[in-house]
């Protein structure tokens, strides 16, 4: 229990961070807590794991991978401790291995849309995004990426290490540059936090913006998005949370000190139109950003009619 | 000369920033320079002030305020020593009290166009956007405003601050949540660093996007802009010069250290252009970007007509 | 008989109006037509049937929920009167029970997309958009209405009853105040005559003008839409017909008298593209646009490559 | 007096409305009631005028022709009560004659712009766009007018009365059927309440509604504005004032009843922003509408520079 | 083979062209080969057909047709020369009668899109446009064509023969006139070379350009397109290679002859972005193109998941 | 007299063509003619100038610098054949002298608007827009051309001669090619037939195709226009009339023949709206579209109020 706290609480204050890394490292924690639970009634080893599958869902409100990685390990259909213990260690295994297998996929795919030459603008750090640009890097295209700093935490930080290790020319501006620089960019390819019924993205601030540039300038924006990321409960009309974080992941207190009339806000992602999307590269393939349900159906099985 | 050239140090270093009080500075530093000036000849005194004007004028490519105020103030018709050290010194004050009447004027002007309940957002430090804001909060008018940090430099630390002293209620916002706090925003007030003969601003690094957003959510974006600030060598094709300032503004050279693939890029402005603008507030009253032609010809002397 | 052309004429008058109540209201005049209707052979039965069938339907041009609700209920799979009697009850009887639960089920999911706060734009008098409203205000959100009037017939006098009922904060407005108006709305719901399949929405006229105000301004359109309002017959290319109502709706007939050169044009709906609509409310869930066929397809029962 | 009020009155109540017809009317009254003014000093005579300019100009916040005709006339330069009568009543024929010259002007230079076999629509009752299109009927185009009916006050009555008297033949359509009609339509020609520094035109709640449809089409937008028209304190950052008229001129006060939870709002104008607009017809001739500044500069006497 | 070779040089030199007709071309030039194909194992004429299909598949990169044609025709799953030619020829037979059917069922469901009156755009010759213009012309409908040229290679020449011959009256007008026209157009309907999974439209160079002056302009865009026109591949991030020809297409080689300077690029095709599509017209019905992932997964049998 | 109608049939058959080009050889033809023409009055004198006048106004309807050119050069106000002769031949000299001076002044300062790199699309063969080019790159900058073809005369023939002979890189497309190659070019430059008083451009069929794919990419569209290319006309409302010119410089008409139902348009010119256009390059300066009315006053001498 200690160390699935111990997982929580980096997840919450984004120690962990990025959706598709949150979910593995859930499904492990879920994983690593099952292995060695106590429990003598299968009852009790219900209300145990449910318990722990709540400690994690709660962490982070907004990114969608979460919830469905854990809730699709800690499903089982078993009457004893065992039985249900190791169903709910291989469902945790088959979901890590996914989400690995995702990343490779969406990487083999989305070099397909970038092309020798490319300009490629990325914003915070994501995993599936850099799959795709490095692995169109290691099939020889001559490609150069624009990161932005991504503030308040900087994970452009992230990406510039990242991509000097595949050797990859980098530029790094700050997040008010990015319309500036956009007119030499070819694509601008993000992540997901989370993808809705339509078509709407929902990842880290900022992202719209890009969005918004990169269509005013017909700049094509690819989103590279596991399956896990797309929302089921949007079918039902939920709206996705957008996180508050902490203010001093943006100012030091210090600065506020002797201010009464200043606050600060930090929403941690935005949402994106679907009409700002050309593509999303899923581990499945290509889809436009209306086809969500189709993703939602076929990988989620959850169904239009599904009403509560 | 050292003071001048301190004075240099601190507009290329912007310990000395925003357009409006760069001008003022350099007109203060022609202004003290000249004033204990020795020299025997009007040649050689003439000599001095060009090279003492050159100086100032080479910190800062992008400011059209700056070389205004400097050529504005060193242009004299006297043939010896003394009488064109009264005409500088006649000239530097008079820009002086015009740059101070300015904003007055801009604060006057500017807050009619403030309605009571407005929510404002800004970006960077202006002195003109803040007068008109100042001035209509000190109308009794109940307003708010939102600042970005606007990264690198971060002079949204410096609004929050001015406007506190002033009891007014500020949100602090990094750059990247522009567009997601722009559905609560009533109205965007920035400054200018200059203005072209087509109405396009030249402006911080991040203002096109908040016109750009600005835009896409039908706000009204208002530019506060002083006569000084519009660029009479644009109406002859001129293009104004975007300044890269240096790297470590925007990450310490320190996470560059083994990262051979990775170089920084630093535009210290942007360009919006003029369909993004609805109103200029200068301080000889309210233009539509378009007439900008009007104020360099009535107020800065230059003329279509006038070829090199 | 009598009644049938009863609900045929007030169906014809607008009487009865608004097509879930128009299709309920066919549904119920088929079940009661049909219940005592005499027949000594089927064929005489299936005559008769057939007639009234298209005495309905033949009323309103545009309403694709009228000759859904009719065919739906009068199509039979018996081969005496007695037993096609009974089906026919029976399908009209489960006709109008699916739409109370569809109006239900939409109040349901299309209160989540209504926040607390929200001031939300209506036009024409449309069930399901209510009841997303009404559903949302009984949820304890803190909401307001504006409603137009809705010229020629002035449904919105129908609205602020409705609304009143609930306690709801309503504001009434002419036609020609929407785009006035709209800087203060957060959402606009509207209902639906009918869907085509690439999403276009045929509404109440004037429905794409608050479609195109709303999206001018980027605040969000949402379409309340049972799944009978989908008209399964665009998938093969037919146009839906936009009814032209009497002029006597528009203007008082004497205000023509000895006007010959003028005359009045009273189309009673419009086409608002897929473009300006950001989700559609069905019964079964939240669709984008784009996914009309999907509900043609699933609980319409037509498909592509049925071609006549 | 008596006679002053009286027009006040019929101003106020929209007996007398569209904004040249009130200043022409507001000119008059002041003629007559200077005419027959009787006062023993100067002093008592100006006293007199300015209460009576006073009556006249707050009877209608918005129409900035009001003011215009009343400050044009009443201003004068003698010192004794006689001498200054006659310099009223000469200001107020001068006025008058020009408003009537503009009609002409406008009707001449605007029908230039119409070409044969043109569908033009209109909306609210403006005497110069009338000019313009009779204009072009007479000189033997082939045009027909759709003209809205203009809700609350159906002012669309009035054109279909005027539009027959010349055998133009014209469609009333209800306001919520402009977006469906526009596809038929070649031009849209308005007229003007106020035209803002800017180039925004004020006119009549759903004129920016006819302007946003026409420039989803593009279709030309034109405004017919008398040069006193133009708004001359907008240079001076003044927002131009919307009228909320009496909600009785929209719902029966009786429909009311009982409704508490029901208000009513009716804002008798709206903005149309600059970029929805191709051409200002005046008096004086053509011109985008970002000149509106030479107007006011060259017609109507004021400069940017005159801060208050 | 002889016969095989001078269908790949036709469809190469464009003597065959459309790619309906190539891809008919292609599946009867398969039929031809096999049909007296000398083998005398199994393996050596599979090698032989398979080197056959790649000359063919290989003359024009751009058109998805052809593949599908040749693949779907040479696709077998015998054991024995004799049942292997057979099913092949069968295949082939197959794809030709659909091909045919298809364009019948386009015209029929094409056909109720157009309306009396209406002026239609066309560019470049596409049998499938065509289909539906010559049907709803022969359902007496009374409608008009304009076609573009479609330089280089002009096929509006065909467009008026071809239209010529069914008395429609038809108006010619060079590639540059396509934006002054359409004031006057009603609907654009071109065909297609290929669509993408999010469907995007490839097709004649020039398409796009047609498709952004209807967007403006707000005129609907029909794509006429068979359902073997979409592109599998793309749904694994493949991008559909545009085509460049010849240059003497453009030019005659002499008039390049002593200018060392210039060069010539004859790209064959462009690509239009989805939102200026309204509809795609299939044999199988009406859709959106975001829909096209439907009709790949129905009608070509490839789904998301494939992932090479 | 000979000399002139071989002038004005040059211009009527564009084999002088230009608008510049076409003002030149316009005010040459008048001063020949003049030069040696006999006439006893100065009556006979006017009559037979006004008559080779009109013989070369009639030519070509929609080039505005021809009627300028002419009457310019013909107006006198001497009472004696000798002078009126002497003062003629003067206007016309001072007229050529002027346009090579606009020319080289356009060049000059539109150079400064091109930057090393730019790729620079331009249409038709403008003389003023390919001065602005080959300065810019006898400045040193490493520039390069992409010229449309210009269909239906093919003046992009002339360009590549031009250019080549600077050794300007340039690269020869089809008018349909213009959007597909829009995301390889930094500026688009074009000449001018006409602008009109709201700053509309009347240049070549096509440009304003070039016009709307520029502003969809956002790339910047310069104008290089003369002074004496802006219509006076059109600030008292007049249109620009668009000439339909011969079929035959489309189409071959033996391709006609046995084609009753088909026709062929040939509009030369077409309107490319304000919105559309980033500056103007004047030989007086840059400015934007909506200042061409300060050009028609400053430089043309019409003003607003010259109603007729």
């Amino acid at each position: 229990m200690n160390q699935l706290q111990d997982t929580a609480e980096k997840i919450r204050t984004m120690e962990i961070r990025g959706a598709g890394r949150i979910a593995s490292a859930a499904a492990t924690a879920i994983h690593d807590y099952v292995k060695n639970l106590d429990a003598e009634t299968i009852q009790e080893f219900d209300d145990k794991v449910q318990k722990a599958a709540k400690i994690l869902v709660n962490t982070r409100p907004t990114a969608v991978s979460l919830p469905n990685a854990v809730w699709m390990s800690v499903k089982h259909s078993k009457t004893n401790v065992d039985d249900a213990r190791e169903e709910i260690i291989n469902n945790a295994n088959r979901f890590i291995k996914q989400a690995d297998y995702a990343l490779e996929n969406i990487g083999k795919i989305g070099s397909k849309r970038i092309q020798d030459g490319d300009v490629i603008m990325t914003h915070c750090n994501s995993h599936a995004a850099l799959s795709a640009i490095t692995t169109a890097f290691e099939q020889g295209k001559n490609i150069s990426v624009i990161t932005t700093e991504s503030r308040p935490r900087k994970q452009g930080l992230l990406n510039i290490k990242h991509l000097n290790d595949y050797n990859i020319p980098t530029t790094y501006i700050v997040d008010s540059a990015v319309r500036s620089c956009m007119k030499n960019v070819d694509k601008v390819i993000v992540g997901a936090d989370a993808i809705s019924v339509n078509g709407a993205l929902i990842n880290k601030i900022g992202t719209s913006q890009l969005a918004l540039a990169a269509h005013e300038s017909r700049v094509n924006l690819l989103v590279a998005a596991e399956t896990y990321k797309f929302s089921p409960s949007t079918i039902q009309g939920e709206m996705i949370e957008i996180e508050d974080r902490p203010t001093d992941e943006v100012i030091n207190p210090d600065e506020l000190r002797d201010l009464p009339y200043v606050e600060v806000k930090n929403p941690a992602f935005d949402v994106t139109p679907a009409e700002y999307i050309d593509l999303i590269i899923t581990d499945a393939g290509v889809i436009p950003p209306s086809m969500a349900y189709f993703i939602i159906k076929e990988y989620l099985g959850w169904e239009l009619g599904d009403i509560d």
